[in-house]
């Protein structure tokens, strides 16, 4: 039985895997996103540790509908990169013109799963573009990420949320005693 | 200690607690939102049962994203029927005028929290208003659910999609014999 | 000077003219939309004529975020076809996988242009599939269009929304002889 | 005829007139908002006037989804202030609760009408609370703007999205010589 007559089946794990994978082929560590949670956070949080930067990071990752955005953002970044899409779509992707906004749509997708605290702070990454973000919009080479920026930003955005609600369950069971873990997003 | 001076710190308990009450005080129970649920899913899942909806409506509702949406829709929905708001809002709420869409703009955000599949069951159910929907928009009597009905064919939309998430979690768990379980929304 | 040497501009025009050609290379005419729109609100306004309806999908297409999202969904449609997406992002487009939303997503922002009373709208013809979208969906041949159905519903949900908006306020100048006219959206 | 024996029907103008009414009585000018739109946008655009950024923001005032969030946001800050919202509500909008984000959610329904190039415009503004924004997060007095400073940033941002786009236009006509305008958003 040849690979063409397996029936579909959704593999989560190769989309898992898929979405890992491509994050760094294009060159994004998680170290690196886990610097911008930081970044969000370390104000509000003053011991949050890297470690668990990391893990945020990598749950946020572990959610299907964040994969879909990752992979469907670096599939147009890299297909403009091969020119290969259609013309003017190729041009704006090429020059990430600021009047096309689907990476931002995309982002957005991403940065609603924890909920809308993340809006905030995914516009603000987005515009100041610490750390990684601005090495992924330098325009000195023949790279493009025009989704990838906003993407990095969104995952970014997603794990600072997810930690805003646990430190507030984590605060919680301190001040109740209550040992039940409560974690509303 | 009076009460006053007791420093404000967020009790998620309680934010629970007020959003199953207010569900309830407003004549919603998790049955028929689950009913919503069996309608929108018993085509792809023959053997859902009533016990899962009910379990994945009250996943939904412990969201802390999403009781803030339902405390606040309930909330404007009985001042509403209390005269309280301002003119023209209170106008526009008690009439369910068509182009107010702030309860959309709610409802949207609940449906965001389970990923956008959920879309697509939102409007249909908000279009079609079956079951527990149907009695929230009759208008013969003085209650307003210009809100509530929304919400709750939102929360309904969020659990049939994390229905549907698990299940492919199930289905894979089946194909792989993989026990590590995969909850990817 | 050769092309490689002009700087970049965006050229509004070449956008909306790919828009509205790749939508006819696709196989869909402004009919067919029209008649989306005609399905969704002859029954608030019975004197709709389709002139109006086409007159409202084309107003919407004019819109610069309607084209982005229009083309690029077009875009991964047609890769998709032709097979040139990495895996797993081409098999879960190839199949319509229904745990993948990002064709949801780029509806979503479509709809959102003309507010959100377009939600529902959105939802009830993507689940009902009415005229044009049931030819989209028949997978009986090799055409993808996971994409294009979703955007198209999106597109009628929006024209429904503009129009819903316009008749309020053509019904104001009726009731009060005001001669200036009011296009909230 | 009493008044209540009229029946329903929308005012379009009563609508907008409360509109600029609240935002007046809540202490904000058309000048600040506008003075937010220049700091976001003279980058951009040096030549940009002050008329210029009122006049857009004017615009994005005028559009009918803007007025309902406007509204609705304003009116619950002010029950807040009255203490008339039920707990855990209350609470949540007299301090407001960094994990509430319904206030993010009507933001964004402000930003979505312009499209989602203003995603990014917002969060910087509601991070970095320039001008107006600082003096409604001033949380001295009793007055509580917990929905009105997202509002305000989120009115800024889609004017300043409004202007974006509309600049493109001039910009298209000056190169093209072509005489008709092209208001893509």
């Amino acid at each position: 039985m040849t690979e063409a007559n397996i029936p579909y089946s959704l593999n989560s794990k190769k989309v898992a895997e898929a979405t890992t994978r491509l994050l760094h082929e294009r060159g994004v560590t998680m170290e690196e996103i886990a610097e911008l949670v930081m970044f969000l956070q370390k104000k509000y949080y003053p011991d949050l540790t890297m470690q668990e930067c990391i893990e945020n990071v990598e749950s946020v990752l572990a959610k299907r509908e964040i994969q879909n955005a990752v992979l469907t953002g670096i599939q147009l970044d890299i297909l403009a990169e091969q020119g290969q899409l259609m013309s003017p779509l190729q041009e704006m992707l090429s020059n990430d013109e600021s009047l096309y906004g689907v990476d931002e749509v995309l982002a957005f997708s991403i940065v609603n799963v924890y909920g809308s605290i993340g809006f905030t702070n995914y516009g603000y990454v987005d515009k100041l573009k610490p750390g990684v973000l601005q090495r992924l919009n330098d325009k000195s080479d023949h790279t493009i990420h025009t989704f990838l920026d906003d993407i990095v930003g969104a995952v970014a955005a997603a794990a600072s949320s997810r930690i805003a609600h646990r430190k507030q369950g984590e605060r919680e069971i301190e001040l109740t005693g209550d040992t039940e873990e409560n974690h509303n997003l």
